[in-house]
């Protein structure tokens, strides 16, 4: 940001005067850098001097813009210079920028780019084919293949070939059958360990680590994690190498799904992008519908308490400890369905674990409960108005509401899993929001049971 | 886990006949796999296992157990085997097994260290030195570095007899002075691509991206993320390379750290392992200190109640309002501070865009309490026992309850970062009992005025 303001002006007057400056440029500033400069930059300004600047140069900013500023950009650009830096971009990053743009405008992109680069433009078509979150859609079709009967020496050779042509660093070499049939993997420490005289097959390795195309990616993410892999190859179910995906995109997603996991227990839509840029009007929509829906689920804090009347007017008083008793169920509730959303996130607990975690959550929820309500029974006492018999109806609502909130929480996620919805809806409000409403119910008939002498004549 | 209940039970078998055995099984099973299985069995048995193979074989088991169980294991066994084992270690998980072992321990294991491998125990010092989640603490002391006069062969050379002594693959070489201060950085592609007779300096690049050893790890792993790095070098002030960082190790620390977030978020303090693994006893520490401390937050509302008794009393009906009320300042502040805590862990918020949220928070509380208002004020009258002056208290509580819930949730985590604390303390329950007292004020207050002549001899 700072670099951005001490540099934007400068940068933009260099540009203007002499676009072929950008190649020098490139060479002491990293692209995300200049991507950054570019950003801050007026949308027309951004695009006049990306489509002056030669594509080679070009793309490697262009691939680093926010997926927004790249729809902005290319709009305002030729489709044949958007097809050119297209060209230019790495495939998988290429194939991103297809999924931003509106149909139409990627569809005419696409044509310039059949006859700019047609494998590439066919590299989109292969890419895009797949779910927006699969590892299909994540993969790079720029990796090294070789068959498995060249030499280490070969091997080197196509590595290095690649090289020049692909920006990308290179971690593996994938030998494969003429059908495309993955058949081992080689890094390139193996490479440089080998003998060059050796034939490649002596060190490849066939206990390969990979991913399906229609395997999700936090899936994928999970799974490179585990075994500290940098890329990783995606395979379908005949064998066939279609691309890798590498660790650097895994980044990104850990850090989306994350923000959208915490956006959704927090009772919120996911937003589509960072706050600053997300639309006052969208803001709206994005909390205004959890926020309504929360609001009407309330209602019935007020009906419930409106249909008990009876019982808070002969229990002088108690109306003012609801509050109280039925935070405590929401608060117990939130750490539980945490615990288990979360869990079930980082794959630590699955569906099938649902029975030990309610039988823990309940004991859980007894000492817990047993923790607060003795708290309860003394503050009521403190009270010279209230009677041991309305602090024992608080300290036993106290247990049985904390009890509620363990296992509702806990179990709700389980069951928007099971129903094939995500667990994070099950929000921290919306626990809370559920809980209310039982705790009421659960006080009332503690009460009903404990005071019974006060509440004969009650409802 | 399927894999691990198949094989269990052989592979005890196996190992316990022949454990020369492990070289053949680590051909076919990811050591990954075999950490799985080795940490299913009683520690005991693992110990007994892990200190028969040969240290190279046991090590990158032992490497990829999880922290208690390392312990757990190397409690079981003689220091000597221990730091045999560590001796085959990689250097940053070396240095992660000494700052999991009890402090005595941990020394009687480096002494023998001294012994098998004393630059293998300088290094343990030289990373243990760092505070536990700074760069230092993360990075690795194996890295390729050569002299900047030498050609691209022998850097060729360099990374060859490297990678002889090292399992990890490599990607970068580090061109040194003899101070180890760092002149610039060559990628394997880089190398690849030059002459093999070429000076190494011709294909150096000095505008080196690098973190601070004492820079948290968060840092690191945005500014790994942001640049696509897979190898980050730590260098010091001074500008000498210490060593460096690999994106598996950033890979788990986003995972930790937003786990973290998470159940702080969720009124949690952070577990220190996976949900089954926690102790009874740890959650009930760890979820009760916050919900205590909640609990007696809300005492306040029971309080206010109290407090405002005859306002509550003189208004027939209008106490059971109160938690539908509250409930909407708690849920827009949860999502405002939400909304804010997650900005600034990605690093899009800044503490001195305070101003700004501030503005923005407020409109949208403002339109966000209208909508409810609206619907609020409907839904009072339809019980016809209600006035039109209490739908106007309850329209208007709403719009004063979600303009304060979106503001105080917005601001609170940013005075705790201010504060130093982390911002995620200000919880979604946090934020909710603290609305809920407000919401009670503000309520009341309201009446006070639209109602006044209601409540004429009232409080």
């Amino acid at each position: 940001m700072r670099l951005a303001s001490l540099l934007g002006p400068e940068l933009k007057q260099i540009l203007k005067e002499d676009p072929d400056q950008v190649r020098a440029l490139l060479e002491e500033i990293h692209p995300e850098d200049l991507a950054d400069l570019i950003g801050e930059l007026e949308p027309d300004e951004a695009a006049e001097l990306l489509a002056r600047m030669p594509a080679e140069d070009a793309a490697p900013i262009f691939e680093r813009l926010e997926e927004d500023e790249q729809e902005e950009i290319a709009e305002l650009m030729p489709p044949a210079s958007v097809a050119q830096i297209a060209s230019e971009m790495a495939p998988d990053d290429r194939a991103d920028l297809f999924s931003v743009l509106p149909e139409a405008m990627g569809d005419a992109i696409l044509r310039q780019l059949d006859r700019v680069d047609p494998e590439a433009a066919d590299d989109v078509r292969q890419i895009e084919k797949w779910p927006s979150t699969s590892a299909g859609h994540l993969m790079t079709t720029a990796y090294v293949y070789v068959g498995p009967e060249v030499t280490v020496a070969a091997a080197i050779e196509a590595v290095r070939a690649h090289a020049e042509n692909h920006k990308e660093n290179v971690y593996n070499i994938y030998a494969i059958d003429p059908n495309d049939k993955l058949i081992g993997i080689a890094s390139l420490r193996d490479l440089l360990l080998a003998k060059t005289y050796q034939p490649l097959a002596d060190i490849l390795r066939s206990n390969v680590i990979s991913v399906k195309p229609d395997e999700d990616q936090e899936e994928v993410a999970r799974k490179m994690a585990k075994y500290d892999l940098n890329v990783v190859p995606v395979v379908d179910e005949n064998g066939l190498i279609l691309g890798v995906i590498t660790i650097d995109d895994i980044v990104d997603v850990l850090t989306l799904e994350q923000t959208e996991d915490v956006q959704r227990l927090g009772g919120i839509e996911p937003l589509d992008m960072p706050y600053f840029r997300t639309s006052f009007l969208s803001f709206i929509k994005k909390r205004g519908v959890w926020l309504f829906v929360l609001f009407f689920g309330e209602f019935f804090t007020q009906t419930a308490l409106r249909h008990y009347d009876p019982v808070f007017e002969a229990i002088k008083g108690s109306a003012y400890y609801v509050p109280l008793l039925i935070s405590a169920g929401g608060n117990s509730g939130s750490q539980s369905s945490t615990l288990i959303i979360r869990g079930m996130a980082v794959g630590e607990i699955k569906l099938s674990d649902w029975w030990r975690i309610l039988v823990r959550e309940a004991a859980m929820g007894l000492i817990l409960g047993i923790g607060l309500a003795i708290v309860g029974f003394g503050r009521v006492l403190m009270y010279p108005e209230q009677h041991s018999d309305f602090a024992a109806t608080v300290a036993l609502t106290l247990i049985g509401i904390v009890m509620t909130g363990c296992t509702v929480g806990a179990m709700l996620p389980i069951l928007l899993k099971r129903a094939g919805l995500d667990p994070a809806t099950s929000s921290t409000p919306f626990i809370a929001s559920l809980v209310d409403v039982l705790g009421i119910v659960i006080f009332v008939h503690i009460a009903k049971v404990v005071m019974s002498n006060v509440l004969a004549g009650a409802h």
